[in-house]
């Protein structure tokens, strides 16, 4: 058996970013990456512009101690008509052009109007707050690359130089499938020896969380046909999750399937606990196939740890991941694990860094401790004493997509 | 005038949380908080249940030296027909029900048959690796709290109990009217004085990143019976930002149109750089309303500072930020501004903490820099040094927004 990062080298050898697909921008591509450069149509600012509401001076300014005649103003949007005479002051907003002529502004705040002069305090230096055309930058210039990640101020610059669509790496669509005859939908009261599918609100939602579009087929019972079906539907998608079916001694309906099928098994089994039945594989389209155990600890484990870095490699993030935090331990921990250990932890954040806080799991069946977590902490195999304080590495999703995030910009 | 954090205060004793609303829980739920307690419907496991994937074994152990003869197989899902006898093994899967009269599952791994009989190495103590029935939370217990945030453990955990709609603290409507004549759309060509609106397509991008539904308005010219119809609009929503119009010396349509409709203004104008002609208000029926400078870093600067933890507070997060991250500036900085200043920085992750990179940002108007900026740096007002390597606060949306997240958890 492999170790998880072994798994998650082979995982990310084929979770290449999707092709490039032209389409609108909204604030719903929050989080896409750009897939060519933007180049500025026009010079921004378009015109010399006003950096603070006040008003704009012209020429030589020794002479004026009495004050500045004023000439007529110039809003934001308006059109200076005519040149500002040298002598002159004229109001100005903060964005508006400056009249030809003027060759500094002055904030109002230093100024005073005093029998329709204007006294100005402090008298700022030729072109002082005033943005050049051009300044930020000029038609023709890149102004952003490849690779950039849209967030909100990069949404403004694409509206800035008139990109309202633009190639970007798209979301994949990533489909669910539950396996297992025991299993009846959350509406459903279960009855005898079946229990409600938990497992696939938490997958969805967590499909949802990496920024991907998350499509549910449905439960496949312990039925060869049914589950070929489903299976045949899931791996039209760029990704396909399967949970449950793929421990050692279950029927192994799925792996068979997924052969059958043409999948191309890369990985099954790592040594990790919880989660170690894992799968991994290729469709003959280059799709991604996971498979996961059954139990919630465990299939979040593996999609905490794996898959959520290859749907963000997916969506073009150069480094998607598994990103641990440093955190201190609370309280002393002793724990005897066979293998390497994922055990859930709260994490407390605080002016000293991030506490990380056991909460007992005893078993891989627990989701009401799970519900209380909102982390996993690394441990190694064999006996693990960690002392109170002690520093100790943990996994965070959400920490580790905004670090995916930070170290695509920087 | 005020400090931010004064107007932070008074922002936040007016965004109060959301009234709640049922529906339905699907993977767009991700970040809602639950609005009640949640009770479990069924004991979890509802049955005893199998932790491995092996056997069944039952009844008094020394005696089966020569191995366990088979009982019938049990199956996820399958419900046991009759007893196990005592001294028989019976196959049993990961999370089927163990067969009455078992009292402890050996792994398979531990397993061997031979001539029929299965031959144990390791015996597990009575009651090793079964879940009992009602282990992890029973028929009646609270298995979520009210104000828990909704993760993809707890959509997992909803599903387990049956809640397929409940009460949640629904995500706000945040409406934004851009405001002057020189604006025109992105996929407009500017002509004269006009500039193209970025402004409404960052903050739209804000109010998605912070977990609400934006939706724009449209520009409102300097015309004051088109702004009013607009605003009388954007206050029929939870919250409403305008964008440019606050600046003192500009028309102040913004300002008195918002009295005319009966907005009680709260804040206008905070000692910050840039951003300081932020304006604050209430609408009559207690909906926030908050008014930017037109230029992208100021406009940027307030909404990452001010509104985005607003949007968290009205989203029911308890500790909705902002919270800064200490990093370590990558080179020497000196700086003199005249007021507190949030300056635009990159932020890296390492192995060591976040470094800032400083962008060299000049003005306010620089939307180029900010593209690059992940991220503001915190400067007290007055001549600052900083040296390279000294620890500095930055503030990252992004990170603020997971602190509050897990604030709530813990």
């Amino acid at each position: 058996m492999i170790t998880w990062q072994e798994a998650h080298r082979s995982i990310l050898d084929q979770a290449k970013p999707l092709p490039l697909q032209i389409g609108p921008i909204s604030s719903s591509s929050l989080g896409a990456i750009l897939g060519d450069d933007v180049l500025a149509d026009i010079d921004a600012p378009p015109f010399d512009k006003a950096l603070m509401d006040g008003f704009a001076l012209s020429g030589d300014t020794s002479a004026q101690s009495d004050g500045w005649p004023l000439g007529d103003g110039v809003y934001a949007g308006g059109i200076p008509g005519k040149a500002l005479e040298p002598g002159y002051a004229v109001p100005v907003a903060t964005g508006a052009p400056i009249p030809t002529g003027a060759d500094r502004v002055i904030p109002i705040e230093r100024t005073e109007k005093i029998n329709g002069l204007l006294k100005v305090k402090e008298l700022p230096g030729i072109g002082d707050f005033i943005a050049t055309k051009g300044a930020d930058y000029k038609a023709g210039d890149t102004v952003l690359k490849r690779g950039t990640v849209l967030c909100p101020s990069v949404a403004g610059a694409l509206a800035a130089v008139g990109k309202t669509a633009l190639r970007l790496i798209p979301a994949p669509t990533v489909s669910v499938i539950s396996t297992g005859s025991e299993l009846v939908e959350p509406n459903m009261k279960p009855m005898g020896g079946q229990i409600r599918n938990s497992n696939a609100s938490m997958l969805l939602s967590g499909i949802h969380r990496a920024g991907c579009l998350p499509k549910y087929l449905g439960i496949a019972p312990d039925c060869a046909q049914a589950l070929r079906n489903l299976i045949a539907e899931g791996i039209t998608h760029p990704v396909l999750i399967l949970s449950g079916g793929v421990s050692v001694g279950e029927k192994d309906l799925v792996r068979a399937t997924l052969e059958e099928l043409g999948v191309k098994i890369i990985v099954h089994g790592i040594k990790l606990k919880p989660g170690r039945p894992f799968l991994f594989g290729i469709t003959p389209g280059g799709g991604l196939v996971f498979g996961l155990p059954g139990n919630p600890t465990s299939s979040l484990a593996n999609f905490d740890l794996l898959i959520h870095p290859a749907l963000l490699a997916l969506r073009g993030y150069r480094n998607p991941g598994p990103h641990f935090q440093v955190a201190r331990m609370e309280e002393s921990l002793i724990v005897d694990n066979n293998r390497p250990t994922l055990r859930p932890v709260s994490v407390c954040p605080t002016n000293f860094g991030y506490i990380a806080y056991d909460l007992g799991a005893k078993g891989s069946f627990e989701l009401g401790v799970l519900t209380r977590a909102y982390g996993w902490l690394e441990l190694a195999p064999g006996r693990v004493e960690i002392q109170k304080d002690e520093e100790v590495r943990v996994l965070v999703p959400e920490l580790s997509a905004v670090t995916a995030l930070l170290l695509q910009t920087t």
